[in-house]
C-alpha cells in the first residue's frame, strides 16, 4: 500500500490530472486551491448545458452536496452518467446528508443513477446515507453510537464503493482491506472545508491511477497529516485562520518522503 | 451589559450553536469561518427544497442580501418564517439596500414577512431600509448627512428590532438602551466581508442566549476588536490579505478576558 | 505609457471606482479583495432584477465567465447593453472558452451584443474566442502553437478591443501598440484565480481614466509584479496559500514607485 501511494505522488506531478468538480458556494475556493497544490487542475463548471461536456475532458469527477440545489444537482447526474460511460472516477461527498430528507433523498438518487467510486464522509453523513440510525446536525458530524470501522465496512458492502470515513481516526476501506488513519489534529474541525478538501484530495489522486483505493488513502493521508503538521509548525496560540492557510501550504509541500516519515497508518483486512 | 456579555464567551463554548445562514456568494467562506473561530457551529443550505427543514435544526438564522437572487430570497422567506415559528433569532443583514431598486423592495418585503430580530448594516442601508434619504454606493456606505445614533433608534423604533449601525463608530440600540462601540481599524473598510462576518458573529451569540441586545454588542465589539488587535500585532506596512486573516485569527483567540481589556463601549439611555 | 500608468495610481485613490462584476464563485471573494486592495470599491451583483441598474452606478463593469450559467449570463448581457449605453468600459474574463461548445456559444453571443473594451485570457482563450485552432482544457491553458503576439494582434483586430494575454510573458495590444510584461513567476500558475484577478485589477484602472491601454497594461503588470515581489520577500521553501495571501497583500501595497522599479516593459508598433 505504502509504495502504491509513494508513486502516486510522482504520478500526480506528471500527469496533472484535471478534475471536475460540481461542489458548494462555500469551500469551492479552497477546493480548486488544495487541488492545484498536490498536483491536479481542478475545473469547477456546474452549468446544466456544459457539465458532462466538461466531464469528458477529465481524469475524475468530484460531486459534492455542501450547499446542494437542484440545478447542480441536475448537473451531477449528467455529469455522473458522462464519468461512468468514459470511465473515470465519481467521488461523492455526501455534506450534510441526514440533516434534512432533501439531502438523504437525493443522495439516493444520485447513488441509485450513477457508480460511483468512492464516498467522503463523516460517521452520521455515511450512516444516513445507508439508513443507519444517526443525526447529522447541520454539516457536522452528530452522536452517533455505531463502531466506524462497523460502519465503514457495511457502507462498502452495501454502496459497492471504497468508503472513507473521516474523523479522529480516518477508515478507508473497500469491504476486503481496511486502512486506519492516526494523524490529524483535533483544531481542523474549526476550519470549514477540511472534508471537502480532503474529498478534492482524493478526487485528484484518482486522477491519476487505477488503483482508488491507494488514491482514497493517500487523499485522506495527506489531508490529515498536513492539518497535524501545520499545527506542529505554527507558532502558539494557533488562529484558525492562520491553520487553515497552513494546511494547504503543507498539501503544497508534501512530497513522498516527508509522507512516509509522517503517515500513521493501520492495514488489515476486513473480518 | 459587560458580565451579560462574558457570560456568553463560556456560553457559546458549551452550546456550539448551530447558525443558519442564508449568504452572499463573496464572503459565505469567511461567515462560515468567524462563526467556527467564535465556537459556532455554521450551516449555509439554501435550496427551497431544505431551507425551512434546516432552519428547524438551528438556534439562530442569518440572512444576508450581499449577492441577492430570486431563488435565495424565496429560501429567505421560508426559513424565516419557520425561525419566527420555531422562536430562534433572525439576523438580517440588508447589504446594498438603498443601491437599486431591487434590493430595498425585497428587503421591505422581507421585513413585512418575517420578524426579524436584529438589524446590522452600515449607515446607508439602514437609512434606505426605513425609507431615509441617504446614498448606498454599491455595498459600500455612501455619503450621508445623518446622525447616526439618531438613525439607530428610529429604524429601531420603526421596525421593532436591535439596530447595529456600524462604522467608525458601531452604534447598537434597542430603541430604549444605546450602545456605542470605540474600536476597530480604518483599514477594515479595505476587506470584503467584514460587515458580513459582524453579522455572523450576532448571530453565534444570538443562537445561546434570550439577550438578544448583548449579543448584538458582543458580535459587534469582538469584530472591531478583532480588526484592532489584527492591524496593532502586524508588521508594518500591514497588506490587506494578511490583515483579514490576521482578523480572523484573533476572533478565534477572542476571551472574555481580552474582550473585558480590550473593549471601549460607552452605554446610554435614549432619550 | 509609463507615466500615463503612475497618474493611474494616484487617479484610483482618489476616485475609488465603483466595478460592477459578475463573476464566477471560485474566486469571487479574492476579485471583490484585489478590488479593494488596489483602492477599486467592488460589487458583485448578479441577479438580472438588478444587474443593469448596478451597472448604472459603476464605472466599470467587468464579466468573467468562470462558473458560467444561465442566469448568470442572462445578467451579463443585460449589464453589458447597461455598460455601453453609459458608456463605461466592458472588461471581459473568457475563462475556459474553447473547453466546452457552451462556452465558445455564449462568449460568441456576449461579443455580438456588448461592446468589449478590454479582454484578458490566456492564449488558449483567447485562440478560441476568435476561432483559432487550440486545445482549452478545463480553464487552464492548453498546449497552442500559435505566436501569442501575432494571436493578440490578430484577436485585437478582429474583435476591436484591447486584448490581454497572460502567461509566462504577458502581451496586451489594441492592435497598433503592443507591450510585453516580463514580470510575474511561475508559481502563480499553482494558485486559483490569478487571472480572474488580472482581469479585475484591469477593471479597476479602467474605472478611472479613458487611457484604457494604459488601464490594460497597469492591472496586468500591477499582477504578474505583486507575483514576483510574493515569491521574492517569502521564505522558501514556498506553499502555495502563503504564496496567495502575499500577491493580494503586494497589490495593496503597490505605489507608482514600486511599479517603477519592478516593472519590465518592452513598447513596441504592431507590424
Amino acid at each position: 500500500m505504502k509504495d502504491e501511494i509513494l508513486r502516486l505522488f510522482s504520478s500526480i506531478q506528471s500527469k496533472h490530472p484535471l478534475v471536475h468538480h460540481i461542489t458548494n458556494n462555500v469551500t469551492i475556493n479552497d477546493c480548486a486551491n488544495v487541488t492545484l497544490a498536490i498536483g491536479g487542475s481542478p475545473v469547477m463548471a456546474d452549468a446544466k448545458q456544459e457539465a458532462a461536456n466538461m466531464t469528458k475532458l477529465a481524469q475524475s469527477l468530484v460531486l459534492n452536496f455542501g450547499t446542494l440545489g437542484e440545478p447542480s444537482f441536475e448537473s451531477m447526474i449528467l455529469s455522473g452518467k458522462m464519468a461512468n460511460h468514459i470511465e473515470i472516477p465519481v467521488i461523492f461527498d455526501p455534506v450534510g446528508v441526514g440533516a434534512t430528507e432533501y439531502r438523504t433523498k437525493r443522495a439516493q438518487e444520485l447513488l441509485d443513477q450513477v457508480e460511483v467510486s468512492v464516498v467522503r464522509g463523516n460517521q452520521s453523513e455515511i450512516a444516513a446515507l445507508i439508513g443507519e440510525e444517526g443525526s447529522t446536525r447541520g454539516v457536522d458530524a452528530g452522536d452517533i453510537q455505531i463502531d466506524p470501522a462497523k460502519l465503514a465496512i457495511h457502507a462498502s458492502q452495501k454502496l459497492g464503493a471504497i468508503i472513507a470515513v473521516t474523523g479522529a481516526t480516518d477508515i478507508i476501506t473497500d469491504g476486503e482491506r481496511m486502512v486506519e488513519i492516526h494523524n490529524g489534529h483535533p483544531m481542523m474541525t474549526k476550519v470549514t472545508g477540511t472534508g471537502c478538501m480532503s474529498t478534492s484530495l482524493i478526487g485528484s489522486f484518482s486522477g491519476c491511477t487505477k488503483h482508488l483505493f491507494a488514491a482514497a488513502v493517500a487523499g485522506t493521508s495527506v489531508m490529515s497529516i498536513a492539518g497535524e503538521r501545520a499545527y506542529r509548525f505554527l507558532q502558539k496560540p494557533v488562529g484558525t485562520a492562520t491553520f487553515r492557510m497552513k494546511i494547504i501550504d503543507e498539501i503544497s509541500l508534501m512530497t513522498g518522503d516527508i509522507w512516509r516519515e509522517e503517515v500513521k497508518i493501520i492495514e488489515n483486512k476486513c473480518s
